[in-house]
């Protein structure tokens, strides 16, 4: 008899602020709940929210049946012996992804058919649950290697992580009486018993620290917790089995989490490693390595970042690289990575309050998250450099390389990209406010409603393409309670007017206001979107005598589009005399064409020809809307005429 | 019954200048034989020779005994099942390029150990070949995969290729009668029955092609040459399988030969792939794919080619990149690829006599070639990045990965450099000058002894760290003949002299001189090297705002070992209002040290700090040296003051 998963309108109400991906037992900040979260389906994060809900689950959904990844659970179930298994030993994971990002989406909607969707995959995947709770189709069954016979690249727990991770929606949006919970209360059983106390090892890929610190929040269970610590102290001893051609710093065990000081290989392993391990410093009241992951996200973001809050500088290993190695052309900068940062960076602001962890979020969620998805949801950047020198083409409808060509694709080979981006604008709400005792923080501008046990706030705006954001008080409990606003660093000049009273300077930090709210009280914010330039730091020798454009939260970039055919973007030179003009959501530069002289040595004894040749304005669109308009070049950054 | 390989003094004198690497059937040049090249042991190449010879094929073959890599075919030979096979499946490559260096260097000496452990390896790979001629320690043998079920990755024609070019190098120097020529002959007819006009496919790394033209001319047997033609016009069709994460790109099977606009792809195999292809323009006549070639060269030296001579922008694939994409931190340019290159590059002059091939060498020769082994030739460079961000760690006495550190290491998990470097030391006399019918074309300054039927001349000269070259000639013949001299493309202000005569200036280009000559007449030649400046080409835009300084063929750098404790190598600032001063062999510039406030926001709205706090002279040694007095930082392109 299976357990229902349908929605109905009598379910239980789950969670008084608890209905979020992240819900320390105790922490700083308290993270608002998602059924106190409605996004305007006009403005910038509803639309793509709903984009996801009506395109890309089903197209994610799709691709997975079609390659044969769903029957890989299928053929596991029918005990039947895999001679050729589909997909990457991670491909489970995506499902269950998919899964996660069902479970958010259906909490917002009473969409009887994705919720008969969701139960149909909950089915296929416990009906190839083992008995003693292990999940997993690329080991353990006939044909297949053994159980954990490649911890390093096996992926084994990594998948189970994720499908830890969408059992903790579900808790959250709809309890803990739930197929898929027990399924995975059954596989986080078995990874307990088969990696405890006096058990060894640990996954290649980090996820389920993250996902078992979680599950123990939800289910108040401690032992996963301590679980999750115990993968996170056996990591850095070097013990992980390295293969052919790469090193432990790959896995990030090449040095305790304790004791490093920045992130360092596989980015989106260094991320979610990270996320975990502030979670498991949060429960477990560790001070020294909160300390020690507040040191190292600040390190990384210093000198191992890119202005689009990128990160991963390499395409080799899809690693960070050094301090100051940051190539705008071969910029990895992987969707999954901007997503694992604001992972990170949401649990070190819950932990601590400080602003700059949802600065940064701001950064990589207009610069990264918003830069993947097409407008229909149904294609995706895997990588997002910084300058592209070829155009490339239009992608195929078939399966695609992950990181190549200058054009959203649908799907890729290895396709970690599109349910990640499907379960995070899901749940994007989550880290727009946090609902604290005394009121209710704004983070991020987006419209729609935002409630706390104190405050409920409407908050309408067009930004970031619009300076004002409007907050208008729809609930509040009669005491006096505190909305405190987000002022984004780079907005210099902002003001903020209350019921139409004096307007009141407001400067980068944070704006509060303490008072006994009323129901349609209005907060007028304007937050001044000047096109501004941004100068790299003189160490980040790939962009020396560069400049990039940024306009409120968003990286400007210069398109070959909207160059005349004979204006090679590469040769385009900056007017920094000359302050960028505002236009649209972008802006328009003065510029220079240099004439470089092609066919000239590539090294000479002279200057070359830098002269210019040409002058004219030119637009600059936002970053995250490149490669729309079919085939192109693309620079962020700029040289300069000086 | 063995036939003897031992060297005899009465061994037939073999080779009319056709003792050499290379030996087109017809062709505008003809490379010197290298029985009439000795050089000089005390000059800047004969002692890396000799260190070659005395170190280093040595340390070679003890790292393949102790790996296990050499006792592969004993298995083979003795019918067993392999279970655990040591070393990749190129394994096989390096021990006959190991036999080539031997090959050669036994033409150069009466050495009966050498000649007996030579003997010996043959025996070794003899009795390990099948029937039917296929030799291969890696497929096609009890517990192995099939034969060439792996074609792309598999390596099997890319390790009979190198056995054929040791062939070549015995056939050039003892003649046909030799067991090495034998095995060769069987394996190479049973590639030309394999995969001959009935047959398809082709080798995911080219080298058999270049292996099979040569062994063609050696044997004056078209079949072979054919087979090769046969191969290169298999390829950019897309029909090699493409491994996962890799595209046909990779291997050169994107888009044909004939056709193509510039190398791109593994480094190594477009360079090898582009060497075997002129071979097959040259004996076949194909003007329009020698052009093709010509064309390809042309671009890839003005666009994807590093200062250096090297080749390789991205560690992801061992890869060329886009025009322009130049890192230097992230450069690859492995050793072998700089080998490759001059494979290329010396096939091209050899059939089209174009000054801009040897000047290439030349570059290469001294930039990259001489880097990579360390002074007693015991560890090496597999990559020469141009900026190295972070001390290394002393490497390990055991394997060493390929590309990272920054120190030369004794032996590589993937260890194709430390053979290429032999082969090549061992007859790097070949590139260095042509017997010209009517002469003798003098192209790299070493000091030695080089000799056509024309011309014989002594060469002394402490080049590169020296001006000077004395070329005395040793013997002439009884008809006036030509001397050429390559004055290279830097030497401006160069002069010669011929018997204490007038000084003539002479320009970069050909310096020729045309007469009867006389024993001991006497040419000194001048080649100022003066140090310079060098500036990139302005869309290499990873090393805008800087300049390198170069002196004579030498590109300098700045390595932190001379720069006191207080100066951070990335921010120094070299001062282009003053000119670098010789010194020893390299060079002293005038520089700042800039406080660039690392402390600073990564992406500010005004310029960073860049101000001079410091100013001193700063010593610049020759590339080729760096890294020699342990750990450190490293430049070649240095930010200027303006």
């Amino acid at each position: 008899m299976l357990t229902s998963n349908r929605l109905s309108p009598d379910r239980p109400h789950v969670g008084d602020g608890t209905a979020s991906p992240v819900a320390p037992t105790h922490s700083q900040r308290r993270g608002i709940s998602l059924d106190r979260v409605t996004l305007d389906p006009y403005g910038f994060w509803g639309r793509k929210q709903s984009i996801n809900a009506e395109a890309t689950l089903e197209h994610c959904a799709s691709w997975m049946e079609q390659l044969g990844w769903l029957e890989n659970f299928d053929r596991v179930a029918r005990g039947e012996v895999t001679t050729e298994r589909p997909g990457w030993q991670f491909s489970d994971s995506e499902v269950y992804k998919l899964l996660e990002a069902m479970a958010w989406q259906l909490s917002k909607s009473e969409d009887l058919a994705l919720a008969a969707e969701f139960d149909l995959l909950v089915d296929r995947i416990a009906a190839a649950q083992n008995e003693d709770g292990y999940l997993g189709t690329a080991f353990g069954h006939p044909g297949l290697p053994g159980r954990y016979t490649d911890l390093s690249m096996g992926h084994e727990l990594y998948n189970i992580g994720h499908l830890i991770q969408a059992a903790v929606a579900r808790i959250r949006t709809v309890g803990t009486e739930d197929r898929l919970v027990d399924v995975a209360r059954r596989a986080a059983d078995h990874v307990c018993d088969a990696f405890g106390p006096e058990g060894s090892g640990m996954c290649g890929h980090p996820e389920i620290e993250v996902a078992l610190v979680e599950f123990g929040r939800a289910l108040e269970d401690d032992r996963y917790i301590q679980q999750a610590r115990r993968f996170v102290e056996r990591r850095g001893q070097r013990t992980l089995p390295v293969p052919a051609l790469k090193g432990p710093e790959y896995f990030q065990d090449d040095e305790p989490v304790r004791s490093a000081k920045a992130l360092r290989g596989h980015a989106v392993r260094a991320l979610y490693l990270s996320a975990g391990a502030v979670d498991v410093a949060v429960e477990t009241d560790d001070q020294q390595l909160l300390h020690a992951l507040e040191r190292q996200w600040e390190h990384t973001v210093a000198r191992r970042t890119y202005i689009t809050g990128g990160m991963g500088s390499r395409h080799q290993d899809e690693g960070f690289g050094e301090d100051w190695e940051l190539p705008p052309d071969r910029a990895y900068c992987e969707t999954c990575a901007g997503i694992a940062a604001i992972m990170f960076s949401w649990r070190l602001y819950l932990a601590t309050g400080d602003i700059r962890y949802p600065d940064l979020i701001e950064r990589i969620l207009y610069n990264v998250l918003a830069a993947s998805p097409s407008g229909d949801g149904r294609s995706f950047f895997y990588s997002n450099p910084l300058h592209q020198r070829v155009p490339g083409t239009v992608p195929s409808d078939a399966v695609n390389m992950r990181a190549e060509g200058s054009m959203r694709a649908p799907w890729f080979d290895v396709s970690c990209c599109p349910t990640n981006i499907a379960r995070t604008l899901a749940s994007v709400g989550a880290y727009f406010a946090t609902a604290d005792p005394d009121g209710l923080t704004v983070l991020q501008y987006a419209s729609g409603i935002f409630g706390s046990d104190a405050l409920t706030v409407d908050v309408q705006t067009g930004y970031p393409d619009d300076d004002s954001v409007g907050l208008v008080i729809r609930a509040a409990l009669e005491a006096p309670a505190t909305l405190r606003l987000r002022i984004p660093s780079w907005a210099h000049g902002a003001s903020m007017v209350i019921n139409g009273g004096a307007t009141r300077s407001v400067e980068p930090g944070w704006a509060e206001e303490t008072r006994q709210w009323k129901v349609d009280d209005r907060i007028e914010l304007v937050l001044p979107r000047t096109p501004r330039f941004s100068w790299p730091h003189p160490r980040i020798d790939s962009v020396r005598g560069c400049v990039a454009v940024e306009r409120g939260p968003l990286v400007l970039a210069l398109e070959s589009i909207d160059l005349p055919a004979s204006w090679n973007i590469d040769d385009v030179r900056l007017d920094l005399g000359r302050e960028p003009i505002p236009d649209e959501s972008g802006a328009v530069i003065h510029a220079a064409l240099v004439d470089v002289g092609a066919g000239d040595e590539p090294y000479t004894w002279n200057p070359h020809r830098n002269q210019a040749v040409d002058r004219m304005q030119l637009r600059l669109i936002p970053y995250h809307r490149w490669a729309e308009r079919g085939p192109s070049t693309m620079r962020v950054f700029l040289p300069t005429t000086q």
